[in-house]
């Protein structure tokens, strides 16, 4: 084989790497979709019996965020990365990482909305959660979408819902804190479903972080800590005039 | 200049710049020290003068993670580190994005603290919350320690401290969900003790998370989701009888 066939060669096999590794990434973003989807069953229709489907899926999601990181750190190790493929290692190291931590937010609202909140939950609260909870799936969708490819829009579409949810997630805490002033009694019962309602909108960060690392990854600022507009007015400028 | 030469010049350099990303680290670490004492102060001490400059550290804290991260981009392009360098460049990039998360978490308990809870934090209430914070600035210092001295055995401490902070942490809830239930004119009020409660408990499970990597680096094996009985038994196989 000649040098440049063996030089073909080595990069057709580190693209074909790279492709294994963001597949594994889609495929860890599909469980923990799955998981948010039945934490939110068990939140808002009582169906507890999948609480357990919830924590099973988590032995999963961890070993693949194992996996995936052991899997960079070979390539990054074997190959010998330009800058714009280590950009996209690194962002994969820590998406997987929110990954894991919106799988274990997930396993908390499961966990949380089995007992001791009958009856509590009042079909306002409940219609505000169930909408908070649409929200917060639609970011996550949105930003595996982002992620698989490669979008910076979507990326943004994402970073821009993540205020739709706080909104949500206010409005929910000021319902639930009157709740508690007029009914002392159910206070305990109450707290939990704070605490869901929390780890929701924490869920929503960490889509909202996920964005941010795609967009680094695309455009090579770091959003992270720039303000959103100027995000915006950026890559509309760099887009052009539609 | 030899081949010899050149090759101990690039190691001796290669050597030189790990330390230095090592030592920006630290002096992150040092930063996001200040940050939670500051904040505690503003929640347990009501100095409230003090939030102003946890928020302000904020930009330091937030420049040094960008800072580091491309450091760590740069020398992972330029030389072609060996495994056991590029297991300490990737712990780097993960525990920057907890450092500053845990500043962030500082900036919570600091914008929370301010208004609202006056007269409603109990002498009770303030104990607990004192001695908390106690708990996880020691956790932060340790862990920041563990990571200099690339140490297992403290990085291990770190992890068992914080099932001390989640102790201490189910305390004070239960005693603010009593006081809730007693005095329902002050929930708005207590709520905002009980976020910041939760950002110091969040802060521990940072401080736990940044250890899990530094054994990870050092060790090679995955202990974010193993037992940790399991992994102190396996420390202290390969560390033989003391």
């Amino acid at each position: 084989m000649s040098d440049l066939h063996l030089g073909e060669h080595i990069s057709r096999r580190f693209n074909e790497e790279l492709e294994e590794v963001r597949s594994k990434v889609l495929h860890m973003g599909g469980v923990v979709e799955e998981q948010l989807a039945n934490a939110l069953r068990v939140l808002v229709n009582d169906e507890s019996n999948l609480a357990r489907d919830v924590l099973e899926a988590d032995a999963i999601v961890n070993s693949l965020e194992v996996e995936i990181d052991e899997e960079c750190t070979r390539i990054v190790a074997r190959r010998q990365p330009a800058a714009t493929d280590l950009r996209l290692i690194m962002t994969v190291s820590k998406t997987i990482t929110e990954l894991e931590r919106i799988g274990d937010e997930a396993k908390r609202i499961a966990k949380m909305s089995r007992k001791d909140m009958d009856g509590v939950l009042n079909d306002e609260v409940r219609g505000e959660l169930t909408h908070m909870g649409d929200l917060v799936r639609e970011m996550l969708r949105l930003v595996l979408d982002a992620f698989a490819r490669t979008d910076v829009e979507t990326a943004v579409t994402v970073v821009k819902a993540d205020r739709k949810v706080d909104k949500k997630y206010k409005k929910i805490v000021k319902l639930l804190i009157d709740q508690m002033s007029k009914e002392p009694d159910v206070i305990p019962a109450v707290m939990k479903i704070m605490w869901a309602v929390r780890s929701l909108e924490r869920l929503g960060d960490r889509c909202q972080n996920i964005s941010e690392h795609i967009i680094y990854m695309v455009l090579g600022m770091d959003v992270r800590h720039i303000k959103l507009d100027d995000v915006l007015a950026d890559i509309e400028a760099q887009m052009g005039p539609e």
